[in-house]
């Protein structure tokens, strides 16, 4: 008979380690439950399909189960969730949601991508069902509904101003509803320095966002939100205080948990049981500058993680050389985007940090469209080396992230990016390329102290 | 008495390597000689302006001599040629156009920025004034006057298919003239392998510029470009052939000549005479890929070769670390990009080069104003390590190149490029930036052969 490959979970970390082992072994049989009504989707694109961008949610699927089954030939079982694993037996406990019945299901290999679940804060009412996150395409489909019902009249309050709370704030602004974020924090924006955050604070609050920053929600309630500094009234509330980690059903299990409790891997994505892997939102990863393992729930982290899982359990062989936690987002109209250790950061894992931040443009100033953007950037004192970077800027400033992601990926010094051979033409950058020119910046304060 | 600097030629080059030499030296006597009319400009701007997309030429000029003279305290001297370079005495004979008189400047340190001079054919007719070059901006306040005055029934032949030539092609298209551009090479772009300059070559035709490859220019006469197919009338004749370096003066003065009559350097700037440096377009580069000297007239090289000189000049340490010749430009509303070594280049280098291509798009697929890219990158077999990389698409696509330029300058593999952790949101790229979709294909390609 066939070794059986078992996936739970069926978004990016999952699909993408069936499709690579497919590739490897034909012989496999695969099959894969997901407790929700959609695999293989772009959770990223939820804010634009609320927001009216995109038309709709099935836009947002990269493959549908019917794909997955003929051209990979994954058995894709919706409505089915995992509800425990059991290594005796090797067998998964399997809930069949629509036809109300559980079965078991033997594995050879495991693949683990259960991916994460919105944060609550720990307050009265923060499980109630009105409290929306903004996870999978169910999520997605209440907050459409909600969003095309929105009209002028309609007032949301977010908690957390991470990406996605504040691409859903935007997302409602753009229905017309009254829209107000709260973070607890000095800024929003946690993944950026708070010098950083302030810029889009200040641009979400001149598209006309209610942002409150420094404010401790106290508990929910049905039309309302209560905080230190009174009461929201809110027809409706989204969570966007970051996800955890979905590791129960591992660590019941017996399978060992990592930092935030993330399931615990090596290299090459095993768990520490035989046969069993992991990838995605619900698994540790290890970050190249700090070198500590950290939890980076990112679509890219988990495709990445999950082609890895792919090529070792199909009998090949890769490593997964880590994260740098490079993000980029527009923010009504301002782009934003990190790599690396931001300067708190850096602090936070010991390093003794520079960091310098520059003014520049998108294009050469004389051209037409060309548009501000500040990059700040983080580096070593004594060897130099970068560890991070920031952009916050207007059109055609955040994709250069990618540039500082390339640096410190390859541990290069703020000297030695100064001289990177980087493109330049007058509608595309100044003669000197802002990353280039933060470099600069940067070199001299090394220099200078 | 100070010892005193003197700059041969007033752009990129020189006056980045006098104002670096200035802020380490305050005591310094800095004199600055130029030809023309203009010092420190973007001529990388003047199609721009050309075109009618930039107001003015004096809105290229970066720094007046005034700035210069305020800020750094350079005495720069317009239409003051320097004929003559005399070791002996230590004196540059310097002929003042404006006043009709030579006098002998004495230096201790000499500079040399002379630039590069349009390439003509070797053909009758090709020395003739009516033949321009876009070079400088005494090119450029003739080019716009021609501009300005073209209309509908001006006919412009462009003479040669490189940036420059194609820039300057649609920027005359954009003035309503005639334009067809006549290239001896299979395709236009020889900065770029054949396949991607194919691409070039259509969206020109699309746009209306009569496009002609391989065919040979027999010879220029006014009103008309003689060419192995025939003769095509012309009001204008522009040279977009390249460029040769500047170096007479340096090699009548007996300084060391290098790769194609370059300006011989070593890694400081240093020419072969003691206290005589160079950077920009008169001198040569060093590639970081082939390891052959090379000549590479850009802006970028100028800026970064001037910094070193003037750093080295003002007593500090510095070495020009090479070039990948990375290049942008934007041509008809395509966007095009290349660094490192092409297929060609890599194979005419010696290298047993792999090259695949593949097709994306700017932002994921489903989010409005997606735009259709190309990206082909070049590995080296056996290693593994990317070589170069090309990219030619819509609005988006180009400036990607430098991710490429900065895995190439790391010497990554392809492998490694697949795991690069590159920035991702639906309005900037697919959740697989398409950069790393093309390392797969190469990685795998390097795999499979």
């Amino acid at each position: 008979m066939a070794e059986r490959l078992v996936v739970i979970g069926g978004d990016a970390g999952g699909m993408t380690a069936a499709s690579q082992a497919r590739r490897r072994r034909g012989d496999l049989d695969i099959v894969a439950v997901e407790r929700g009504r959609w695999v293989s989707y772009s959770a990223c694109g939820i804010p634009y399909v609320v927001g009216g961008q995109v038309d709709t949610l099935d836009d947002l699927v990269a493959r549908t189960p019917g794909e997955l089954r003929e051209r990979f030939r994954i058995d894709v079982r919706l409505r089915h969730e995992a509800m425990a694993i059991d290594f005796d037996t090797r067998e998964v406990e399997v809930r069949d949601h629509e036809r109300a019945r559980t079965f078991r299901l033997g594995f050879d290999h495991l693949m683990l991508a259960t991916g994460a679940r919105p944060r609550r804060p720990p307050v009265p009412g923060a499980d109630g069902d009105h409290v929306h996150g903004v996870q999978t395409l169910d999520d997605a489909a209440h907050l459409l509904a909600h969003a095309e019902a929105a009209g002028s009249g309609c007032r949301v309050v977010v908690v957390g101003g991470g990406y996605v709370g504040l691409e859903i704030a935007e997302a409602f602004l753009n229905r017309g509803a009254t829209v107000t974020v709260v973070d607890r924090a000095p800024e929003v924006m946690q993944g950026l320095d708070p010098d950083m955050g302030a810029l889009v604070s200040a641009a979400m609050r001149d598209h006309g966002v209610d942002v409150r920053c420094g404010v401790e929600v106290t508990g929910f309630e049905p039309g309302a939100v209560h905080t230190v500094d009174g009461t929201l009234p809110a027809d409706l509330v989204i969570l966007g205080t970051g996800v955890d980690p979905e590791s129960t059903l591992a660590a019941e299990a017996g399978i060992g948990l990592g930092v935030r409790d993330t399931v615990a891997v090596d290299r090459r994505q095993r768990t520490d049981v035989d046969g069993v892997w992991a990838a995605g939102d619900c698994c540790q990863s290890w970050h190249r500058v700090s070198q500590q393992p950290v939890h980076v729930a990112l679509g890219t982290v988990a495709n990445r993680q999950g082609r890895v899982a792919g090529i070792n359990l199909g009998g090949g062989y890769a490593t997964f050389p880590g994260v740098l936690a490079t993000a980029v987002t527009r923010l009504c109209a301002t782009e934003v985007a990190r790599t690396g250790l931001g300067e708190g950061e850096a602090r936070a894992a010991g390093f003794d940090a520079v960091a310098e931040t520059i003014e520049s443009t998108t294009r050469a100033g004389y051209y037409p469209g060309a548009r501000r953007l500040r990059v700040k950037l983080v580096a070593e004192r004594g060897t130099g080396r970068l560890l991070g970077g920031q952009i916050v800027g207007e059109e055609g400033a955040a994709k250069r992230i990618d540039v500082v992601a390339a640096a410190v990926w390859n541990a290069m010094t703020a000297a030695e990016v100064i001289d990177l051979d980087l493109s330049y033409a007058p509608p595309f950058s100044p003669l000197w390329d802002p990353v280039a020119v933060a470099a600069r910046r940067v070199a001299a304060a090394l220099d200078a102290g």
